[in-house]
């Protein structure tokens, strides 16, 4: 009988429990196995497994964060080994692994070992390649959606500008998939430069036809050669500019881990529950060394090496969201 | 300069507003102008139509419903003529027309009558041909699924059935997304016929297994020849059903016209803003007589009398929700 | 050292979790211990009680539901006895009850047994005497008014009647609150009876002054003697009678059990986290034979013979809600 | 016929607009007019006025904003005699002003120089004497209690902190009922001054006992002095200060404006509501120079010298707060 091992390794995402919750069905309907290692690979080093039944995953579709916890032990060749061995001992057939896109090279590592692993692409950064959509993007995109649509209710009678610091360190995914969906007034992202006379004169402009509050969107990891001192994060930092250059009052909402949080939304609970399903499927062909990917709405399945490369957000989406500016 | 009219028609769904707000701003940035007209086709003929500028659509991005109001006016062949001198009156380039499956089939005649005519899919259901997704239904999938959410916290201690009746009266869409979305255990939808004892079994399946609470999603257009009194609905009629074969109490939630309201999700507002964009597109570019579709995650151009017809709900998908029961 | 066994009773309602949370935390810092009664009163007839520390309630105060389970057992005096036994057994200093009214009716019994016991109370329906507010009811209130909310958000363009009905089947609490917190048309509760010219009427009148459009919400238990067919619930028999009388379209909604389940508000939260304090201080100070009560803003203890008693809505605020029709 | 003027002063908060559509439909049931002063003090001051009808307040109760506008414009005695002008020509019996504690400082003037005002408390600090309650309150605790909801389902597998910054600048009441509320496990406000060490021994102590996840909810006015450098916002400082003690990994979340915006809560819409209702009676009566109040449950009418006034944070509740620490 198969044995399928499930892990959940970096950063967490809502969505695991969901893709839990669908791997241990889908498994027991095909007459397989299903054992949950608690704490990332650290756990699988340790020893730290347990038994998933069709009842340990009911009710935690809807729950954020994962049942398993999770860990950012990255592996090295050195681990590799023991992993092996503590796969043998409980006679796991395959790993299943839910994780970010540096999981992805640690799956990648496991692979060029021979060790049989198959994995979803689990993040809130949506900027693992050979998938369109990751598990977890979504809610963290609606939480953002959320503060801009509240702050576009509070007063706008003052010439007020709003900056909102989104996650997003290598990718500008969420400040721009966000943005859009919150009708932000500016994104800035780590895959575009931008002049800060383009900003300011945009605040001024918007100004000009009476609009007095903009809503200014920006990536934590932007790289802005102008912003001075972001030492208390580059929200801060451009908040001070654009105050310093405009001579409007502007405030700084730091949305922070909270787009790690929350229930997944229906579009995250659909895309891990079908994902997965075409896990355990590939199992049950004998499939392995790949990572499930959705791709212009078909799953498919992709290999590690392309998936741990960073996907960068969609430049052409940026230009267009201009429009709405 | 070219000239768009906005009318929404049918039934309302969210994200119409993000539509109209999207069309706008686009067609503004392209040097175009852009005409609304109230209440669909009926203000048409009764030339209700008002200038949109970037302004007007300012901070309706939220909001469900439709700025522009609706109707359920199927034009028939006398009314096109009309339709036709009113767009000239008011030089219309382009009508662009958001709305449902049956107001495809009125964009399918007035492009038989050469009538220059763009359409979004606009539906709660998702039943339009020739599209994966419309806009709306990621909204009222999510406004069942968090109704299903409530439904599992609440106690579990007694044998206890919630039969849920959705809106679907030809397909099962929002049943069987708002069904998988929620965890529901049981899905029944026009397309699949059930047979009584294979719902009163997995009930009982389930009580042995320990959990005396099971959640039944039904939708509204349901055909279950065994039901026999349905005045007050399928659902309630399932409900008395249940509770008459298995002895359990049953208690009935009528989710009803909720579904088509709210703020639009996430989904929803980038879909609507999307397709708004490709609208404006096809405009610049002078082709008429199209639907904006999404077809394995790209944007394309279909036609209407393919667009009329209904798409029923995903039968294999149906198969594997039973994985979760 | 004084031991506490906390046990839940009656439907459940959110908000049990925090006043669980906040029992078992005050009492360890007064150097109590505490014991868990899972499924109410038979749980503790069955002997089903485990041990609740500061960590056993980690997490558990956004949670609807109750973590214990509960039962709708009413107790008679024959098991007063074995409550006793088993209490002694356990060396239970006080029972803590979370309930609704018929659980307070039960509390009376014990208390007039002299089994130490004191209560929350715990219920959607705000219907326990001596109290302004019962944890759960806000909750519910929200449920309501958000389901109100959406059914406003759609479209207005027909002449068209929403009837919602909510629970309350002796008291209009529910309807009542929501009803005005959600905008409502009319409001239908078991206290008032109401002709049907007077709805009909209104509906006329709001439909000529240009609002066509109107939301009737009805509790469950209202008793309105000319509706002729009410097996399908009142909501549904109100629609039937709506739309024979006006010829206007009429849906109807059913809210259901929705109305016990999701995450407490901030308000139950608060209430549920001080009432288990004010509980736990009446324990340290030898009090027994009392619920905790709100009253004008302050904290109270009340007998059980009160509290069991039905408290009706507040007719003046129903009569007020009228300005807003 | 007596005629009332509205008018947003100060800050806004969620249920302005609940009461604003509460005073003009009281008003005209008792036969008043009504009309709306837009952009505050400053509206009135330049003729800004407008008629305000039952249509014109339809649909407006769940939206955050408000619909007349506000500013902080904070009136002198040169201002009096130009606000009697204005009142004067447009024959205003009463004002009736909705805003914050430096707004109620106004109407004192206003009602020294005996010009007929009423007011209502409307901020989301809860800052003002006299009163329970203030409006909007409810709806920005509820901000901050999601906001911990959040943080507490992502991952809890390192040991991490949480830093949220809320609004306060004066005083703690939304970081101590939000914290509440959001099951926070340390709270800093304005009115306690906390030794660094109690709260980095606090988050050792949880740490040791397998919690290595802690959420610190600070106000924004809080004023710790052995806080180095708080440019970046005390938040910001007391993230430093925390990571450089404890060594671990340390993260920001500043709520921001997201706090004055959102739709009302039921709390909110019921306390504008009825607060409204009071207001319109007051007229009838012929009182003026009050603001109503709720007081123990009760609502009252006080003395702007006393709204005026600041109300600190209950320290009681505070020390209980630690409790649950």
């Amino acid at each position: 009988m198969k044995r399928i091992a499930i892990l959940t390794a970096g950063a967490d995402a809502p969505g695991a429990n969901a893709a839990i919750r669908s791997i241990v069905r889908s498994a027991y309907h095909m007459d397989m196995e299903v054992l949950g290692v608690r704490g990332g690979f650290a756990g699988l080093l340790s020893d730290d497994v347990i038994i998933l039944t069709s009842k340990s995953v009911s009710g935690i579709l809807p729950r954020g964060g994962t049942i398993l916890g999770t860990s950012r032990t990255r592996i090295d060749e050195a681990q590799v080994q023991t992993i092996r061995e503590v796969m043998d001992r409980y006679r796991i057939t395959v790993l299943a692994v839910l994780g970010d896109r540096e999981t992805m090279a640690s799956c990648d590592l496991l692979t060029q070992h021979d060790v049989p692993v198959l994995a979803l692409p689990l993040t809130i950064d949506n900027d693992i390649n050979g998938t369109d959509e990751t598990i977890g993007f979504d809610t963290a995109v609606t939480t953002i959606a959320e503060a801009l649509d509240k702050l576009h209710t509070t007063a706008e009678a003052h010439h007020r500008v709003m900056v909102v610091e989104t996650m997003g360190g290598a990718t500008g995914w969420l400040a721009l998939y966000g943005g859009i969906a919150g009708g932000a007034d500016f994104i800035v992202i780590p895959e575009v430069t931008v002049e800060k006379d383009k900003i300011v004169n945009h605040i001024y402009r918007r100004r000009e036809s009476g609009r007095g509050f903009s809503i200014v969107v920006i990536a934590e990891g932007a790289k802005l050669p102008w912003l001075s001192n972001t030492e208390g994060g580059v929200g801060h930092a451009l908040a001070q500019e654009i105050q310093d250059a405009t001579g409007m009052e502007t405030r700084i909402t730091v949305l922070g881990h909270q787009q790690r949080g929350g229930s997944p939304t229906v579009q995250d609970r659909l895309l891990a529950t079908r994902m997965g399903m075409e896990l355990v499927n590939a199992v049950k062909q004998g499939i392995t060394g790949k990572m499930v990917a959705l791709t212009g709405g078909k799953f498919e399945l992709v290999n590690f090496d392309l998936a741990a490369q960073v996907k960068m957000a969609d430049k052409e989406l940026y230009n267009l969201a201009e429009l709405f500016y």
